[in-house]
């Protein structure tokens, strides 16, 4: 089958790719598109269905399994055949013409803590005198909740926070908390998953009916201010450092495209208990780009991850939370074995003790104006390059 | 003004309280209503407003102080004055014939950490080997994101939650996770603070204009799974051990109400940072009562607490993080000086180690069967006494 879009056939946005968003475009109120190319198609254009007459994929999402899966096989046919070309096209709009919004509402987002790599660097500088991995790391998917009400979509400005940190030369033992913008800004550079279907409070998923529960995926940068949330973080977890902004794709990218992509993981030992059990190929394949300004300056891979995200969603559900159509969970910062690798400022810099270059300049923590984009790519299910949409922030004073 | 409602005069929920909610009955959708003595008023029955004619209180949540304000003026009116009974009166309805539902929908929620004797008490179970409080303790109001979806309403039946914990004999050195039920479930007395106007990102709110956020309170059970917070909670702080379920009171009732239950925090050494100072009178004489199958155990003192819910929002929003309406936080355990008045079992028996009695018998944690109810009075404008809704809930296995 051949796709009849100019310029789709061949591109990162093929018919396996086929990612959801939410846009506007000119005078529209927003609505629900399909990516393909350079174009977006607005689906309530040539379906019937209520769900995409709205402003958030959350009505199609809780569809379900079945249906996302039958509006994928249309969509491939009505992209596919020379036939429906002369009703679709028309309706197409050029991608440069619309503005994407936050394409779900957000239910509750839970952030991971998956990548071994990530965990141990962090460890290192933040408890250096401690193993730098907790004793319970490699038995369960560590996380936590975050605040769903400041997810923002790529192209939101990031404000660089406020709030208390410790001055400097002041120590926690005999600490001088102040006031005042954060010193260390930072990104997490993390693959988010999209939950469709919901359950009841009590019940519990299996890391077998994974995919009847996510949807897609979607590029996230879990923004961090570093010397906030050093102070803050014992003994509840990250609030403040976290919680002032989460930026995501524009693009939701179905679970489906991203068959041909799966990967064993690493290697688990010890053997995670029962519930968290899991077959093989039960990893991504999924290449990362961190930019800072343009320019290339990591390249996290998300095979590495230790813990999958069927695991992370078996987890999240074993004491009977409930899922809601929605929710979203990050998998943590990805980090490979190389320095070249790492997903955070933090990492890349060691604290900010060892600066790397970018931009012809000793790099730490961001700064006013820095812009970062987050990138992904994944093999498709034809055997090209499928790209994941990108998350891009801009910090603001 | 005398209120003409029968038995409502002199009662915990008179002319001075009036409490929302949102109630079923008969085969009625659920709509707000107010509570009078024994009755509720359907509120849409009696004003046109949209915000009335809804399954939840966000609508009316978002309109702001000053409806709120008038609001309550008229009702104050309506049941005060003898001229509008022959109208009110035949659309009141028994609250024994209503079902309460969870009274908004709850945006992002929050829970803080905000009673010294709590966080010494559990620090010194939890931390043996360090200080009972961390270094940020006195600092800055310690908080964390819980759950929002599993936020469930006073009488949901509470399942008891499987999930990971250390065997016994296992310890965080050399451990050995199994799987199963909690054996050291819990409860935690808190009071809940409800968002009614949002903020943008960006922007944060200041400890003086606290009232212009926050509508009003409600008693909340904050059910925690001790084992499984204790392996999981190190380092990104409490998770499947708290996401469960989380209780709150059917009514809240609205800040206006405790106006003559204000008094002065018992005092904050350090003094804070300035985004968190506060005035004289900026804490609540709200006395709790924690029921054990009916009998009282615990008598939390929540004037006993060291930080303002100003602080809380603050602190909350110091970063830029926005609110929604709907957004929840509470205060964190209740916990008083005397044993009498801890506000979990888990300080009530000192981490099981010294039951405490009920029923006749040695209790330390919550077996199945077990029901818990937290009630709350204060001080109403009028000089006598009104009761904070109650939270119910009833250990299933």
């Amino acid at each position: 089958m051949t796709c009849w879009v100019p310029g789709a056939a061949g591109s990162p946005y093929g018919l396996d790719n086929l990612p959801y968003g939410v846009f506007t475009n000119a005078d529209q109120p927003a609505r629900v598109g399909v990516r393909i190319g350079d174009f977006v198609l607005p689906l309530c254009a040539v379906a019937e269905s209520a769900a995409f007459a709205q402003p958030s994929l959350n009505a199609f999402l809780a569809l379900g399994r079945e249906v996302w899966h039958e509006t994928r096989a249309w969509l491939i046919s009505l992209f596919g055949n020379e036939e429906h070309r002369a009703l679709v096209e028309p309706l197409l709009v050029p991608v440069d013409d619309v503005t994407l919004q936050l394409p779900f509402e957000v239910a509750d987002y839970v952030d991971f803590y998956c990548s071994l790599q990530h965990a141990t660097n962090v460890g290192k500088m933040f408890r250096p005198d401690s193993d730098a991995l907790t004793p319970n790391w490699r038995h369960l998917p560590i996380g936590y909740h975050g605040r769903a009400g400041t997810v923002v979509v790529s192209g939101t400005p990031v404000r660089r926070p406020s709030g208390q940190r410790l001055a400097a030369g002041s120590s926690t033992s005999g600490p001088i908390p102040t006031y005042g913008p954060s010193a260390r800004l930072d990104i997490e550079c993390e693959l988010g998953f999209v939950v469709g279907t919901p359950t009841l409070l009590g019940e519990s998923v299996r890391t077998a009916d994974f995919e009847e529960h996510v949807f897609g995926v979607l590029p996230l940068n879990d923004w961090s201010a570093r010397d906030i949330q050093s102070w803050e973080y014992v003994p509840l977890g990250p609030f403040l450092g976290k919680s002032f902004a989460t930026s995501v794709a524009g693009w939701v990218t179905p679970l489906e495209a991203l068959e041909a992509a799966r990967v064993d993981l690493p290697g688990q030992d010890p053997k995670p208990l029962d519930y968290l059990s899991v077959g093989a190929r039960s990893g991504y394949d999924i290449d990362f780009e961190v930019l800072l300004n343009g320019e290339v300056v990591s390249r996290p891979p998300y095979a590495a991850l230790y813990w999958s995200p069927a695991q992370m969603l078996a987890h999240l559900t074993v004491n009977g939370a409930s899922l809601r159509t929605g929710d979203l969970f990050g998998s943590g910062t990805i980090s490979g074995d190389d320095k070249a690798q790492r997903g955070s400022f933090l990492e890349l810099s060691w604290g900010g003790k060892e600066p790397f270059r970018a931009g012809g300049m000793d790099r730490t923590f961001l700064e006013d104006g820095d812009e970062v984009t987050l990138r992904a790519s994944a093999t498709g299910v034809a055997g090209g390059r499928i790209a994941l949409g990108e998350v891009t922030g801009r910090i603001v004073a």
